[in-house]
């Protein structure tokens, strides 16, 4: 196994440095904290993770959940990690005291999580799904229903779970056909049938709570009829015991990596026996749900640039130690053979990989800290970081998980054989990182909901406050004789951006829906390089302010190595949007007009 | 399991209507054949795979290869299919009559390859390896060896084998260590260690013929010290029996897909009783295996674009059964839902795999057929033939496998989340195709040998060859109107191309091989994609060509399809050479100068 699987440095130097994470115990709802206890949560995960976390990382794989008399069993460390993060606090971590959270920043806990996932890609999805779920119950749910399921669930000791897909209906949640009957006493009786469900039911909790999407009889058709519902593996009866609520799990799916963590086919209601409790109103279900829905979707995200963290120090351990070839100038046999780190190409894939990683977490905290500031301010602030998080979310959840993939995929290249045999964890990564562009939305349904949705909402509202964001930055960047040329080159990015988006929105006046958002995924894929860029020149200022203080030692070659990978950044992906743009201004609607009997041969 | 992984459409298309196979029947050497014996020989071939290959697909990656006791036991389907291929004559298909081959076009054998790599690749790998090691001792063998190893070898009891890697020596094969002693009777006593040997030891087969690099004691120092040997399992002794010949299989190892395959690591001599048989001259033996790693690296192309087929299939024909949300513009739920392929973002998809599969193929077609005069034809136009190919292998070998990766990773989207479970072959997939970037000869060391040896070999002679061939290709397609003006956009690429090889001559000149060299991988991937265009046309061309005849039903689909991917690659793909060629005429020297300790964190 490598040594390392993430970089607390550059962690640091996000949170600390580029997003100054400090500047937030200034409002109330988080002065009970200051740096060093936020300095102490990260060390503790730090703890957790090198503890219990990757110790486990290949063993879990290897010993796949197994699905025996209708209960999967899934790796005894599951219990361990479980109970470790309710006592101490992981899974409330962003939750208000009040419900027995920690209260944290969401720029915390997400650092946590992305170190959790680094670690452990599988064991970190148990706890993050319970408290998605938690957080969907304390937001919507009736104070009752807090009192009943939050304190468990924080605990570790019940399972929270999201179940939306169903055999007929995945990207189409329209389709649902899980019903949910009235019952006098104000629960709902529940049937239906619900696959792909993470954790969806495991042997390391007591109790699984599913937050479901059902239709209540006579409900309208489509998304406007769907509601949420608390649907318990076991619920409690009148004595207060837990009995069985007739959730069956009906089978396991084997997947391709991602294996610590079960995915569960769930049989509802068959014996007319389920209970489910409202969460909310009736019929707008979804809406809640995108609570979940979106907080998870940054998630994906995390997952995607932690597992090509991972993947990126394996790599780099592997290119230092292994020696192979000579420099192309001194070919002589006679030489010594050079560590592979000292051939160019290789510090090309490593520096890819780097600048995907680096770039994809500042996005992330990016968010987190719209998230976090959304929450503490109000009136237009509060609705302009609203707004921000809004529109980054399809693309701080898609970028990582598209470029996580490429990022890996050289991560096992730089190993060359020795990457495609399980003897070193790079074939473990790129399998387990291939769910990232599905899960939460496949790539397909964020481009739609990119340009279909966030970027038009509102007469383009968040958009051009995401244009001034960039503008900002770029003002900012020009202040450094240093960073002038990549000011500008992001300049003329970001004008391609308008081009492009100005011709879309051109496009979506004139055509069908089907043409104008034929080529979303693309569009997604175009504003994603252009985004990592501007956070990759927010770091960079970030770097030139500290590299005046001329550092020395590890610290000098922190803050060049950044550099370089920004410098990368601008000159090996940036220039990818050239030809993405290309195709944008020419929307012949290829894919629209190719009919389906063509693909007969 | 999808129930179809090519398409005999469109290998007939390629053969016969695009590359006019007929046309060589005209020659002496294959004189024997006309095209209703080489249409026989295909249809044998899809029986083959249809009956046997296809069949154990899934199996043989469930049940990989073990390691006991010394040996590797492998799927009993792996002994049925090389006796079948023995008694077909498969292996020795494109070797002469003389010995026993069937001294067939590499057009035909390069399109039953394609058929079985697509049917099942671990278990075309058998007999492909034995295939080309036989030929390697057809070629440089003395008679006498021909005739012991031959027979056997193209009946399919003896397995071949490429011994080349060693723990220390990958990519830099002049660092081999394996050592081989004279001794008085001719042969060589040998003596080293090799691993990540294909089809290394197994016991479907009597016995293994490793044709393996070895230095003779007191050979040059580096690739000029390097001879070619056979070293079988098992030599005969002088009563004409098989005994032990001192080759130990020491290990097996644990990969991430093609595991049908086993991997095998050797231990030779470690007894001192391990003979080998020099194959053609003294510390030639990297010049000669040359011949078996180039055409290993084709083959390698059509095991990727193979994959990528049957990749293609199954996700076409799962988005043609799921039912899956409405088109954008009648999103009224009440309506049903439609197939899948009825999405434009899933038609392009579909069209991307399409474009990847169809054009590489028709690349790789394009080099066998370059193969094929190039052995029948004389004087300046077998030597332009033969330098057509040396200048395309790496291309024909790394655009399929890096291609193929991204082709097959839609097709697994296409499918959501259950492409990446195992009730579909797509995750399969995925993983078998990936050794394909690494094995003989990493993309990166692919990238070296087209610009630093291929390009410039001979002052640009097979380059400039090449360039002819592409300009040949617009002229022809000028005179079709349907055409004018993506042949227009092919000679602005080829300029390109022209424009960014200039420029990199000139670095050449200037700067260090590192300097000159460092983004040749990028290098690779620019030609790649002008290159495929170019092939695009020339399908296309031949597409038009039938339009015009005014075909029907599945035949104008067929073609119509076609002309859609061919528009698909020059709207989607063709762009990409705007931002790689950016990069390529900035080089900066970024990845030559970063100091490998700026990686530390």
């Amino acid at each position: 196994m490598a040594s390392k699987f993430f970089s607390e440095r550059n962690l640091r130097f996000l949170l600390y440095e580029v997003f100054d994470l400090g500047s937030l115990t200034q409002y109330d709802y988080y002065k009970e904290y200051d740096g060093k206890i936020l300095d102490m949560v990260l060390k503790a995960a730090m703890e957790l993770a090198e503890g219990l976390l990757w110790p486990n990382f290949q063993e879990m794989d290897k010993n796949p959940p197994e699905w025996v008399d209708d209960q999967i069993k899934v790796h005894p460390s599951v219990r361990k990690f479980l109970e470790e993060c309710g006592a101490g606090g992981w899974i409330g971590g962003g939750m208000p005291f009040e419900w027995g959270g920690q209260q944290l920043p969401q720029m915390i806990t997400m650092g946590c999580r992305f170190i959790f996932c680094a670690a452990n890609y599988s064991a970190s999805a148990y706890p993050g799904l319970t408290s998605g779920a938690a957080r969907l119950i304390q937001t919507f749910g009736k104070e009752e229903m807090k009192k009943i399921y939050l304190p468990k669930m924080l605990a570790g000791k019940w399972q929270g779970t999201m179940a939306l897909t169903e055999p007929e209906a995945g990207s189409s949640l329209s389709d649902i056909t899980t019903i949910a009957e009235p019952t006098d006493n104000g629960t709902y009786k529940i049937r239906g049938q619900k696959i792909f469900i993470s954790a969806g039911d495991h042997d390391a909790v007591e109790n699984v709570v599913h937050l479901m999407l059902a239709k209540i009889k006579g409900a309208p058709a489509g998304v406007k009829g769907i509601s949420l519902f608390v649907v318990p593996k076991k619920r409690i009866d009148e004595r207060g015991q837990l009995v069985f609520n007739d959730v069956v799990t009906s089978g396991i799916f084997h997947k391709l990596g991602y294996k610590g963590c079960p995915i569960a086919q769930l049989s509802i209601g068959d014996n007319d026996n389920c209970r489910g409790y409202l969460v909310g109103e009736p019929n707008k279900g979804l809406l809640q749900m995108f609570q979940m829905m979106n907080e998870a979707r940054i998630e994906v995200g995390v997952g995607a640039t932690a597992i090509a963290s991972a993947a990126y120090y394996a790599a780099l351990e592997y290119t230092k130690k292994r020696l192979q070839g000579r420099k192309l100038s001194t070919k002589d046999p006679a030489l010594p053979q050079v560590p592979l780190i000292e051939h160019p190409d290789v510090k090309r894939m490593l520096l890819f990989q780097r600048s995907i990683v680096e770039g994809s977490l500042g996005l992330l905290v990016q968010c987190a800290k719209y998230a976090d500031l959304s929450s503490v301010l109000t009136g237009e602030e509060k609705e302009k970081n609203e707004l921000l998080l809004d529109l980054l979310t399809p693309v701080a959840k898609s970028y990582p998980s598209e470029m996580g993939l490429l990022s890996i995929s050289l991560g096992l290249q730089c190993l060359g054989g020795s990457g495609y045999c399980d003897d070193y964890p790079l074939e473990q990564y790129y399998r387990d990182a291939r769910i990232h562009p599905i899960h939460e939305g496949t790539t397909g349904i964020h481009g739609l909901d990119l340009l279909g949705r966030k970027v038009i909402m509102r007469d383009g509202k968040a958009y051009k406050l995401y244009l001034k964001e960039v503008q900002g930055t770029i003002r900012g960047a020009e202040k450094f004789e240093e960073l002038v040329s990549y000011a500008q080159k992001l300049r003329q990015s970001l004008e391609m951006v308008q081009k492009v988006t100005d011709h879309l929105m051109d496009v979506q006046k004139k055509e069908t829906p089907e043409v104008f958002l034929a080529d979303a995924t693309l569009y997604l894929e175009f504003f994603g390089i252009v985004c990592v860029a501007w956070q990759w020149l927010v770091q960079a200022t970030a770097v030139v302010k500290a590299l005046r203080n001329s550092p020395d030692g590890v610290e000098a070659n922190f803050y060049n190595g950044k550099f370089f990978a920004f410098r990368f950044f601008f000159a090996y992906e940036l220039p990818k949007i050239e030809g993405l743009a290309k195709r944008l201004m020419n929307g012949d609607g290829l894919t629209v007009e190719i009919r389906p009997d063509f693909f007969s041969d």
